[in-house]
């Protein structure tokens, strides 16, 4: 089924950018939910002007320092970031040596194997958290979302969690990890609960933090640990949502 | 496939309510993009904080005002007001006498058909704009969306149509036709153009609204005028605009 969009409608760009979620749907990739997740966020995100704010940098740079300077960093994917930023989660992976594990809130082994040989033909060569690896637990939590992989995240000191529900977030951190994750949402569970949250879109976010990565690859660990110190993610979580009032009140009629 | 959501998940409720929309992309009603449109509403509702503002019961109050005193008001049903109001669509035509016309911004003929048949098992007679009725055109617009039925859209005096969009909103007031919509963005433009928009949930919007036309059916056709000039909709979506924003500073953190 092909739908046109008109090219003269003020949110065709929009339009298509949900395409790649439809398709990720089709593909096995995403659950309905997802779909619905992903609008929930594009409201926010039009809120901020749809654009990448000094907030959003300066959560950028603290992730890639705190990735840069942890010992076991994990990647965990689910369908919408795998449908969103397939071929940049390899290359993120490759620019902070982060291991790739899937994880979902919606768990089905059939997604599962779906987004690991999506991201395999993407490069990825080895994507924890399918099928029999999921045999460690993560306490405090019901249901599917506990089973880990006992070489991923299960082990990880630093777990990079974009679009994550906030029961987990909240687990992860319980069990002393540190969490990252990208949330449009800057007073959400998630958001608040992480040790930074990039309030940003996770299109936008990935190909920065990656540029990101590879400026402050030389740095020695302690300026990183500065980089990070200086980094305080409640007030950055305020300003994003001083943002998001503002945009509320300068709201174009374009929705 | 079948997900079990968490019964401690704090946002249960809202996971369920996804899950009607979810069942009628199953069924063919909705299509993928109907679901990211939903999400995108449900950030705006969190905003207003779940409930049926005042300023919504005004709006309402106008709405039934104004289908009891137009001469051939039509209600234009899409996929998603058809999977999360199916019974109450054909309570509302029977309580104001409003014909009922299927109108896809995604068109297909299969899902026309999927929604037709749907509303006529819960009971609707006469279903128009589906098949070979879409003989009429919407002029100044494009694509599939121009096409209505004759004896529905195209001769009404009123347009009830949640979840719209903006271009066929504006296309419809420049025929000359009032436009009723439900929007949860208060400036949108179909918020904005629209001669009432009701800033809500359209799945408790409906209920409202039955209950309001059938108190309101006594009243005399002066009495419903003078109520439908006390409403000013720009007031109003201003009002909305600013629970809005005092939501956003009063957000909890529970999305």
């Amino acid at each position: 089924m092909q739908f046109n969009i008109p090219q003269d409608h003020p949110r065709a760009e929009s339009l298509r950018v949900r395409e790649m979620l439809v398709e990720g749907l089709r593909g096995g990739l995403v659950v309905e939910e997802g779909l619905i997740a992903h609008g929930r966020g594009e409201t926010f995100d039009y809120l901020l002007g749809e654009k990448t704010t000094l907030s959003a940098i300066m959560a950028i740079k603290a992730t890639a320092a705190m990735l840069l300077t942890s010992s076991h960093p994990i990647i965990s994917v689910n369908g919408n970031f795998a449908a969103l930023c397939g071929k940049e989660i390899i290359e993120l992976s490759r620019a902070c040596g982060a291991l790739i594990e899937v994880n979902l809130f919606y768990h089905s082994v059939n997604r599962e194997r779906a987004i690991k040989c999506y991201l395999e033909r993407l490069g990825a060569t080895d994507v924890l958290g399918t099928g029999k690896d999921r045999t460690a637990t993560i306490p405090y939590l019901n249901g599917e979302r506990k089973h880990v992989d006992p070489r991923g995240i299960a082990i990880a000191d630093t777990v990079f969690v974009p679009l994550e529900d906030g029961d987990r977030t909240e687990a992860l951190k319980k069990m002393g990890k540190k969490v990252i994750a990208v949330d449009l949402n800057p007073l959400s569970r998630t958001s608040v609960h992480a040790t930074i949250c990039i309030v940003d879109n996770v299109v936008r976010v990935i190909p920065i933090l990656i540029q990101m990565l590879l400026e402050l690859k030389s740095e020695n660990r302690e300026s990183l640990m500065n980089m990070i110190g200086k980094f305080d993610n409640i007030m950055n979580l305020n300003e994003s949502a001083r943002l998001i009032r503002r945009g509320g009140s300068e709201i174009s009629a374009t929705i």
